[in-house]
């Protein structure tokens, strides 16, 4: 990396959290600036020109270079560290929950929090009103996948927490703000706690 | 990689042809099984329990080891290749695209492309047919956001063709099945073109 680390971000959102946490965890400062996405900011044409055409954040700079999606971004500052394996399958496994995340977890359980706590049920639209009832079956449909799967071990991928985690971590510990009952999910449970207790750790608030 | 790869795939799906273009471009071979996703194939006890607790495909398996997520899978099979950019920046840029991949521009251009020509819209349910329009809008901003990406470039990171272009490529090219109009997207139609010259290409019913 090539100097001070910019995160362009929303503060409330777990997908700029994880960033926050992936720097946190291995000491990596980073410089944040902040956006009112329900203002429209990271819509405006000088942000769709200098930092994200596509109108999200978070997006992390290095420079004058940028990086949308949180999950590239989480890798870039962990290239090479402690949270991400070395080994082939092990590295492939790990994207493998992070690819997921973004297709099978975040579309329906931060989809959810972000209608419920920011927008407002009231305000959704007819599409999105009917996409509660399916969102929340494949929301906890994510939960029992990561819950089975956590069943006998500490972490998703291998023996030591990774971007798997890091990346997994930050919609579930949350979910209850969506109405998730987590407590149906033991094993996820202690997980959330697991991930707490980890040195250098931050909360989503902080 | 330990032995002859096998990949669970349902031939006509999209992020199934990612894996087995990545493998050909790298002269790697992969044994194929087939399963009719239609029929449930994939959401049977046994391959939920064998294969992918998630009951999608494709899956890689390599030995007794599965990768479940296309993109994971193409990474597995591309590890220290030329399809992997070395640069810390020009991977994470790679992988960013294919983040964007799964968010952006499968659940559209990928999910209409399945309704119309293997669901039938007739067969829809209300929440989905309220969908239509969306998902369409979406699909053809994801096109327009990687038109004027490809502008002045050939390929999405770096000089060279990597797995990002491979990732997009799988269904960009038949979009055109969805009804979206590719000639409103005249680089990508170029990129198109270049990708289906590489040496070792092979199509989507090979």
């Amino acid at each position: 990396m090539s100097g001070q680390l910019v995160l362009h971000e929303y503060a409330e959102s777990g997908n700029c959290y994880k960033v926050r946490l992936t720097a946190a965890l291995l000491g990596i400062p980073l410089e944040r600036r902040e956006y009112d996405i329900l203002k429209g900011e990271t819509r405006t044409p000088e942000f769709l020109r200098e930092v994200n055409a596509n109108g999200r954040i978070p997006v992390l700079q290095d420079g004058d270079r940028f990086i949308p999606e949180s999950n590239a971004a989480c890798y870039y500052i962990a290239d090479a560290s402690r949270l991400v394996p070395s080994d082939r399958f092990d590295h492939a496994d790990m994207l493998r929950w992070m690819f997921w995340e973004q297709y099978n977890h975040e579309p329906n359980i931060a989809t959810l929090r972000f209608w419920m706590t920011l927008v407002g049920v009231d305000s959704l639209s007819e599409a999105q009103r009917l996409q509660l009832t399916p969102k929340r079956e494949a929301g906890n449909a994510a939960l029992k996948l990561m819950d089975d799967h956590l069943a006998g071990r500490d972490w998703f991928v291998g023996e030591d927490i990774s971007l798997a985690d890091v990346c997994l971590f930050a919609y579930t510990h949350v979910a209850g703000d969506a109405d998730f009952r987590l407590n149906a999910y033991p094993h996820v449970v202690e997980w959330i706690e697991r991930v707490g207790k980890q040195p250098d750790f931050i909360p989503l608030d902080a």
